[in-house]
């Protein structure tokens, strides 16, 4: 048995829980200043308040202010905040962590610093205590999907294979599958992407309601030329990231999987009705847009190298409709021609 | 304006007749010994009896006798035949068709010959009159959707450039996307292996409904970590046809939509479901199973590699589980564990 603290009390963070607890390990659920009424809830009633499937029994809930305690005697700590809160665990969380505990994030993103370069989040934070093991799980799995056990394929991406082995041997369970990987800037770059290619996928699902009404029967023919479109375009910024051919598939996974549920999905489905962003964003007031916020730092990553001469937007014909669409207020029109022109022959 | 000749008056032969009908072309629609009751249908009322959206005006429909009448003066031949019907398309068809009239094939498929090499059915068809130009379509498209005149984007594969451009340029439209490719062992391997894959994608809507009852809330996460190694497995066996990368792609968008809808998702459902391939097979009498003959081939294939040391099926634990619940009555039981080992390091 272990001692695992989780860090973020969200969806995900939570749900990291469930395979913790199934492998007998005593779990620590620390909320964020953000999460307190989650933390009020799990301590009165054992249960998260969003999370449908119960969280399992003996999961021990920290307010933030608690934070030194849960950090005493761990074995591993669980990174569980969203993209937007990655400054706050660095400054506020990872001075605090022992040198010899390793750092797991599920965060999905990637940050921008100005120059066209986009930096993996545990290479962004290795930069402020890089004797820590920072490692990251990418790949398709919900977390309410996971909370209530069904199999989910993950990789554990890091620069320290025996430390992502002890990882895996402390989550894997039998329906929580993990391969590991040392391609950080590749898996990293190919899940966070999944949220900005979703959003440009469900585009259809809208543009669809449109024509024949809310809620009339999908279409997937055009769903699926922007599903192969995204692919592509996944390959290639993978590629320019320094990342692995093999790698893509989480990103392409993990994309299928975020089409099909919550607030990305949502997104692309109001812009598709014909929502201009600012009245869709006023729509769902309150939820946390991870695709707008990596739509926005590829984006801007781009036209960096672009000025440059360093990355041709002619390559990415979905991801620039998609940042026209969110910064330039320009309605949907997908660029269906270009699909693919890149790379044909 | 061009006569264009569709033999094969099936949901996606006919489904042709859209964007040829649209570009203003002469369309004569040639049911099979097999369609009789179709083309009377057509003949009499205008419409396909099965193809939901309506066929578009002027459609000419011709029976099986009526063949060599329908071939007069023609600039293109759609083959619009299933994989099961190609050997009749070799033997009945292709002799009368003059030699400078191109060939379009919608079949998806492959031939295992018996020595583990597969080939596509546009080589398979070359080997009879090698003084044709046989191309073929691959890449995402229902027919229903396609007839609808939703978006779809496709690759027309052949080894003529000028060929293939001729054919893109008599079939575009606005909402009909093609993108042409000289990659005709990629992308017809990617996406004959499409069929497959969905039916081993959809044993996890089954298996979902064998835990919470049919029609239950569908979990995506085991479907996304199915449809990411089915990607790999594609990956590989595209590389072994001696395909190129690129071309995947058609294969990953179309086994998107081909989970969505038709005879590969109930068959892969009713066996998640805990149904025996017999089972499933008498429920499904009368449809055509173009799953279950690609699984066979492809297994086939890979036997006989895999006896000469050519191929190692560890590689591909998906398709061979997929071979062991078509072909060894096993029960459904994923090999979750051994899903991206291969990739992973």
């Amino acid at each position: 048995m272990s001692v695992i603290t989780i860090v973020g009390a969200g969806m995900m963070g939570s749900a990291m829980a469930v395979p913790a607890r199934d492998n007998g390990h005593e779990v620590r659920l620390v909320g964020t200043h953000l999460d307190r009424e989650i933390i009020e809830h799990v301590k009165a009633t054992g249960n998260h308040p969003k999370l449908q499937p119960p969280l399992p029994a003996e999961v021990q809930a920290f307010q933030i202010e608690e934070l030194e305690a849960a950090l005493q005697g761990i074995d591993i700590v669980i990174g569980g905040i969203s993209s937007f809160g990655v400054d706050w665990f660095r400054d506020q969380v990872l001075p605090l962590i022992p040198q010899d505990v390793p750092v797991l994030l599920i965060t999905k993103g990637l940050v921008h610093e100005g120059n066209g370069k986009l930096k993996t989040f545990p290479d962004y934070l290795l930069e402020s205590r890089s004797e820590l093991s920072i490692s990251a799980v990418g790949g398709p799995c919900t977390s309410y999907e996971l909370a209530d056990r069904n199999h989910s394929a993950v990789c554990f991406c890091g620069h320290d294979l025996p430390v992502l082995a002890k990882l895996k041997g402390l989550l894997e369970t039998d329906y929580y599958h993990i391969t590991v990987s040392t391609d950080v800037a590749g898996v990293e770059t190919a899940v966070a992407m999944k949220n900005a290619y979703a959003l440009a996928v469900t585009l259809a699902v809208g543009l669809k309601e449109r024509e024949n009404g809310i809620g009339c029967t999908e279409a997937y023919n055009p769903q699926a030329a922007i599903f192969g479109q995204a692919m592509r375009e996944m390959d290639k910024i993978v590629k320019m990231a320094g990342g692995k051919e093999e790698s893509v598939v989480f990103g392409v996974s993990d994309l299928y999987v975020t089409i099909f549920g919550g607030r990305t999905r949502m997104l692309g489905t109001l812009l598709g009705r014909g929502l201009s962003i600012d009245e869709a964003l006023q729509e769902l007031e309150g939820v946390t847009l991870e695709s707008v916020a990596i739509t926005n730092r590829v984006s801007s990553a781009m036209h960096k190298l672009a000025e440059q001469g360093l990355a041709n937007w002619e390559n990415f014909p979905l991801l620039r409709h998609v940042d026209e669409i969110l910064n330039q207020a320009k309605p949907v029109d997908l660029p269906w021609k270009s699909f693919g022109e890149a790379g044909a022959q």
